[in-house]
Formats: C-alpha cells, sequence, structure tokens
C-alpha cells in the first residue's frame, strides 16, 4: 500500500472551461469491448437485488485482456444504456417507480441520465474462452459493454486487488 | 425490494454481433457532465488508498441533477482518462508499477484499456452551489466526469438506495 504525502488544499484552484467551451472542446467516443447475453427477457431493475444470469462475450480483439478474471471474483461491468430513453432537462429529477420521492439524477441509477452509462458490480461464475458467466446483473441482452475493472474496497477482493 | 421471478437459462442465447459488425455499428459518444479540480500536483494511483481532496464543478445545464447529494455518503464517479496513453494490442496485459505480476488489463486498474473510463468512489464532503467537494479522489485536474451515482451495495448506503 502506496501513500503519497499530500498537504491540504492551499493553493487557488485553477480555472476550468466554462460549460460552452467545454461542450465545443469534448466528445468522447468509445467502442463496446464486447456484449451482454442473457436469455431472460426481463431482467432485475438493479444488480443489489439480482440473481439473474447471464454471459459477457468479449470481442475477439481483446479476450487476451480478461485472462486473470476467475470464478467467485467480483467485476465491475461498465456499459451503455443502449435501450434507453434520450435524456433531456425534464429528467434532471425523476421519481423511481420503486419509492416516493423525486430525486436528482445523480443520486439515483435510473437509465435515463445526461450519459447513459451503467455501472453493475457481479458475480463471475466462471470464464471459457472469451465468454464469462456472470451472476447477478440487471443489464438486458445485447448491452454493449465498455470497461470491466475488478471490484476493490469496501470487501471487495480489498486483499489482492487495488 | 422487488425480485422478479427468473427460471435457470434454458432457452438457446441470442446470437450476437461480431466484432467486425458491432465496430461498424457502433460508435458511443458521451460528453462531460462536469470536471475535477484539485490543487494537488500528483494524486494518490487508487482511490480505495487516497485521502486527497478535490471538488468536482458540474456543468451549469446539469446543476439540478445533484440536488440529492448530501454530505457524509459516497458517490460512484465515472470519469474520462484524459491524459493515459492511447490503448494498443500491447497493453492487453500489463505489469502495475505497484505489483510484480502481469494482468489482463480489465483485472486491473490502468488507465490505458480500450476504453478509457475510470471508476471512483469517494466521500461527499459538502456540497455548495454546483460544486460537489470530495474526499478520496485519484483523478487528475481537469479530469473530465461521465457520470456520478449513489453508491450502493456491499455496505455503502445499502438502505436508502438501490
Amino acid at each position: 500500500m502506496i501513500f503519497i504525502a499530500m498537504s491540504p488544499l492551499k493553493a487557488p484552484l485553477p480555472d476550468i472551461m466554462t460549460t460552452h467551451e467545454a461542450k465545443d472542446a469534448m466528445k468522447i467516443e468509445f467502442e463496446p469491448i464486447g456484449f451482454v447475453r442473457t436469455a431472460l427477457e426481463k431482467v432485475p431493475r438493479h444488480w443489489t437485488v439480482s440473481e439473474a444470469e447471464g454471459e459477457i462475450v468479449i470481442n475477439e480483439e481483446y479476450a487476451g485482456g480478461i485472462k486473470d478474471i476467475k470464478a467467485g471474483q467480483h467485476i465491475v461491468v461498465i456499459f451503455y444504456f443502449h435501450q434507453s430513453a434520450r435524456f433531456t432537462p425534464d429528467f434532471l429529477v425523476q421519481t423511481p417507480h420503486h419509492r416516493n420521492e423525486s430525486l436528482g439524477v445523480f443520486s439515483i441509477c435510473s437509465p435515463v441520465r445526461p450519459n447513459p452509462i451503467g455501472m453493475s458490480i457481479v458475480e463471475v461464475l466462471g470464464v471459457e474462452g472469451r465468454v464469462i458467466r456472470i451472476k447477478g446483473l440487471d443489464m438486458r441482452d445485447g448491452t454493449p459493454v465498455l470497461d470491466i475493472k475488478p471490484a476493490t474496497g469496501n470487501g471487495y477482493d480489498a486483499a489482492t486487488e487495488k
């Protein structure tokens, strides 16, 4: 474990771009590294309440990157909500179906968000070739996967990976 | 808590697109919702070992989406590694600086990845206007933020948000 010495924030914080400048300056483009496959027509609404099983099929060019993913561990899956409604300012505050309050979009896990990015932590059941079998999914069949990371911190595999 | 009844995987799994088709079909584009500000020149290498403080400044158009983020909670910050080297197949397997083994890119948190997406869980120190003060960051000053979600599951605020 390495700690880097830090002093409290004293220096003035640097300026950032204004919204307008930032939007002009920056479009960030990603491509799927693979896709979710599941036979389920309806998936649980959130990974914290899911026992659903399925697979992540990694594109051939990236298959070498999953060689150290093992059964029993948890992985963070970052994915694209490819079927969600397009975000408009009306969705800045939403009332989730299962709750009774209006909440800011950054306090809920709705798929309708400024950037439709999902994140789920799932259990690895096994890896065969370029297929990762997973449990606890909440992604629909065909969901494009953008990244996979080891689940670390707060109890997840903290001893082995950081 | 809602469980959806599920039967084991019995149906044949549907086909997915081949790598070639998928790449042609899908470019996914995002824009920053805000930016990280920190006075630190050098940030800790990972949020699990960070006590560093800084801010997330939300773009004006999305400021209404942070109204329910409160001091003391943890948030998941999804961001763009804007200064990392471009991914090539040489980076499918990497040896992290602080470890002594070659690991697949999807088992480590290296910023050099097929899609340079970072994910950190940080503590909220306070919210003022469109600025979220955070502790535990590992992002460099100027890092574009793509999404913020509540940290849920495995001990994080499980009772209040799912």
